[in-house]
């Protein structure tokens, strides 16, 4: 299967190709990038010197010929691709945040307007595996929307209040040098952003509330001084206390066919390069709340390599194929 | 004013060294170790050598010579000296946890009896100033709950719940060798530790409760690859909900006359090696939830500034006496 | 082909097992580990949970079932089972020190007797595939040697004096908890170590000149804030000037043929996880010196990636068989 | 006496700040800025707020009212602003590359036409302290050869060849974000720039050629995951062998005298903060190399600690007034 990335000099156009490298049936034939058109991809993603030997490339959107295509843009330049896609016929998962929310949220979240708007199946497997299965377009979840959901989808039925808080790692701010990932800014500290207004928090009360939940839903992001993850720690208000052990077989039971979530001690290190997310949870004695931390890696369970498990469902691949490589610890 | 350290080789013991230096006053005339006994000081704190020429001792409790001690030493430890000090006459501020709680609270907490048990101020300036200039003995706060009550404070009376989610640095495990502060185990990593059932939460409620608020209170904390530092964000829930400009204004009206707590965007890199402690506030939209974020350098107003602190306002000295030296950043 | 990792607990045992995992005929039937007897493997590697159901066992060398061993315990210790593998005919890698060098010059630099000594290849297949295709023994290369001596090799006839001064990650220093590896020890700071004694010279002596050089050779490493790496800067006095073009083309020339060797801009993040070295060389103007530096990840190629190679070699595999998992960046 | 800072808002003139707030005498009265002009200082320098009440200012250099100026502008700009400042008899200390080399020596290294240039002392104390003590106007050394010159100078005299392997911090690349400060360029990596050609070199060529010896100098400096500091490892090649002893003794002798310079093993978390330098010494054995090693601040030893030392030296205060905080560990 011939796979086109529209997109593909960032981190998240990186780690489509290295993982893609590694799947069964998948070639990427096109990466493409307006600014490095011509250059070799290990330019832009030295990691991959000797292992691709494709160059980026810009062809117009009607000049792409590929049976798959992953659309690595921005939120709001999607747009202007999806629809020709779709009326195309190539399969595609579009991991920018456009058709991710309905019309009218999404409208209201990024304040544009949606020029291009159709419904698309929110690809989060563990929630939406069956929608997926059977869609040509689908909507790749934010990076912090992946882990919280996660984190509190066992519960959320039974949660009156979700207070998501969540430290990324700075490879979510992009490749583009800024303030924000200048080095010293982050390094050996840690702060809080968007405190209450990030866009994402728009995403995690449409998939928890779509889990059948009336709890109200909060969210603060940190970013810390790490290349890749997303630790999420959701404390959880329960109508009713439950014990550690009753939450843990929730958990357990909810995930048993689940081969990308694994229960244990949820730790960055421990997912780093792969689309694993790594939950554990824990019940406060004389309390209704309930601890339950994930971890993924933003840029694979949080974006590319949930994108590839999506391609796999949409395809009829193994849900697994190029997501086999095992993270990297230390 | 001649200053002892009872237990003076671990990064406390340090920071109170390097901090006492630049005292108008106060020399330290003795550092005790019982493992480094007649090692220089800069054996263990290479930082301070050509400034402090001074040599680890062992001396019995009985022929400490000071005017004025620090006990520096592991909680169950400092109750065997407490006592003796306090009989003496000798000013002390206690940086353990042993006089922190009321007994009944410290037995359970800590699973262990209190064999000397006194009521002791609690050294929170910012809250407990008067009872401290008082006092010849004083219970110096945990990391922990020196961030968050700072951060919760000023609208305790208002809240129903608060969660501290809190990020510490790596320096707050100590300075001997553990899997917790093995490099590999922390670097470009983070996880979350205790869960539910940490012990400074205790002191949390203590001064929560203190306030005259009935917040229940819960505390996650989370090892961050960070040398110094906690970050906590207070996500508090309000009866009624306010706006950020209302809360903004009750936090600088709380702390208009406190040097060291300063109101602007908390960010571990700003308060580096200082006694400051960085707030700032905002509400969430058609919401009850507040988010508070401080920062504090875990050492500093977190165990040893702020020992320091203590010990200017029980003796008489300016209280920014040897607290002077600005932040490190970047 | 089953596969036995004697010491597997540590982390070349952990990236061992990892690697393994994506080789297309090498199954891990036996992890031992004397202190983890019993433990699953994803206790020690909790990033191999799911893709491992492995737990440590504790077998007598004598009941070892395997068609190839890596011995992954310390120098001291791999001698005391070298020599049954051997009469059992059971190919093997070692990983320790203990049959790189020659009787004479392990023994001096050890410090120790060597009890079981023979001669087996040294396992560095970009110089010596040859004679390690022929091997039932090959003795894996130290992680500093593999670097320098592949930084150095092109120009080893022409040079006087070779100056290595290596920087090494963390992970170099084991997984058990030591000062040296004390997160604050480390973290936002850089020592030298063993400025001019450390044993891994003995190695690079030993290769640079069995390439025909009479060059000087130093060293000196030190110690990175980095989990993973080790980046060498060969300072090379040539007897004759030469350019940057003729280096860059007699490097080029030299590892034209190899895989893991790539010519490009030596970054440490550009080869995390991975079983490349890549290489990039200088010639300063006016002057006899060359600078070559080289960019490993000492756990891959340093150690268990080099010894996957070399039993991929001695096996008839390909020889990137179980090595093609991309580099992870950033 | 009245101090203004020329070109206040980058790091360095963040640490001149920093650092005279503790100065017995000096007060910075003027802190420009051209893009800052009117800001609150603690814009820039968030660690400041509270200790500092200046805005930075945007003055023509005529309307500079102040008994002293430390030009913190790049190279370049600064000889725009000297001749001025002579004339006017501000003493002034040139914290850029303006006034470090002879003019030949300067315009052929910088590739620019000198347009303003006399003569002015190195602004190395330990070196050419009774120059300074007699100028109106130094040139503040660049951060490498600080480092670099201490480390060899006492056996400069009897080397033939001097390798100075530097690691650098990533403040040394300034506070503007940039592809070389982004975060995931530069945490848990490594690597080498301006391997041969770096313009730091000419310095160390003038300051070691100054001192009697006839040695030849290279450079290659590192780009290291830390904030601050600079660890130059200096591989000297002597024309007679010398033991450990006494090349230590030669050292201790040489820095007798010196407050700043500390013989310890030299860590870069040791010296954080501090206008420090630590340096330590071994001589291999069988051979005619030397290691020594020295750490420094950058931003403190490295520039503005340095000339607030100059500024001490050519004004008459303690040297050590304004720089006695102590470094910050961990």
């Amino acid at each position: 299967m011939d796979i086109a990335i529209i997109g593909a000099s960032g981190y998240t156009g990186g780690d489509l190709i290295r993982l893609l490298l590694t799947h069964s049936d998948a070639d990427v034939v096109a990466a493409t990038s307006r600014k490095e058109d011509g250059q070799s991809i290990w330019k832009m993603h030295p990691n991959l010197k000797g292992l691709c030997e494709l160059k980026f490339s810009n062809p117009g959107i009607g000049d792409i010929e590929a049976d798959f295509v992953f659309l690595a843009v921005p939120h709001t330049v999607a747009m202007n691709y999806a629809g020709e896609l779709k009326e195309k016929g190539i399969k595609t998962v579009d991991l920018s945040a456009d058709y991710r929310l309905s019309k009218e949220i999404y409208e209201k979240t990024y304040g544009v307007e949606h020029k291009a708007y159709f419904e698309a199946p929110y690809g989060l497997p563990e929630i939406h595996r069956e929608e997926i299965r059977k869609a040509g377009f689908v909507a790749n979840p934010g990076c912090f929307p992946t882990g919280a959901t996660l984190a509190a989808a066992p519960l959320a039925e039974k949660a009156n209040t979700i207070i998501f808080d969540s430290k990324t790692g700075v490879s979510g701010a992009g490749a583009n040098p800024s303030a924000t990932n200048q080095y010293s800014n982050v390094a050996d500290s840690l702060k809080a952003y968007k405190w209450t207004g990030h866009r994402h928090l728009a995403e995690m009360k449409q998939e928890i509330k779509g889990l059948g939940s009336k709890a109200v839903c909060h969210f603060t992001p940190h970013l810390l001084p790490v290349n890749r993850g997303i630790l999420t720690t959701a404390h959880i208000l329960l109508d009713e206390p439950m014990t550690t052990e009753e939450v843990s077989e929730t958990y357990e039971k909810f995930y048993e066919k689940e081969f990308f979530v694994r229960m244990q001690d949820p730790v960055l290190a421990s997912v780093r390069g792969s689309n694993f997310c790594d939950i554990a949870v824990e019940a406060e004695n004389e309390s209704t709340r309930v601890v339950a931390v994930s971890a993924i890696d933003n840029l694979v369970k949080g974006a590319s390599g949930q994108a590839i498990q999506n391609m796999n469902i949409m395809c009829g691949y193994k849900e697994t194929d190029g997501l086999l490589s095992a993270p990297i610890f230390p």
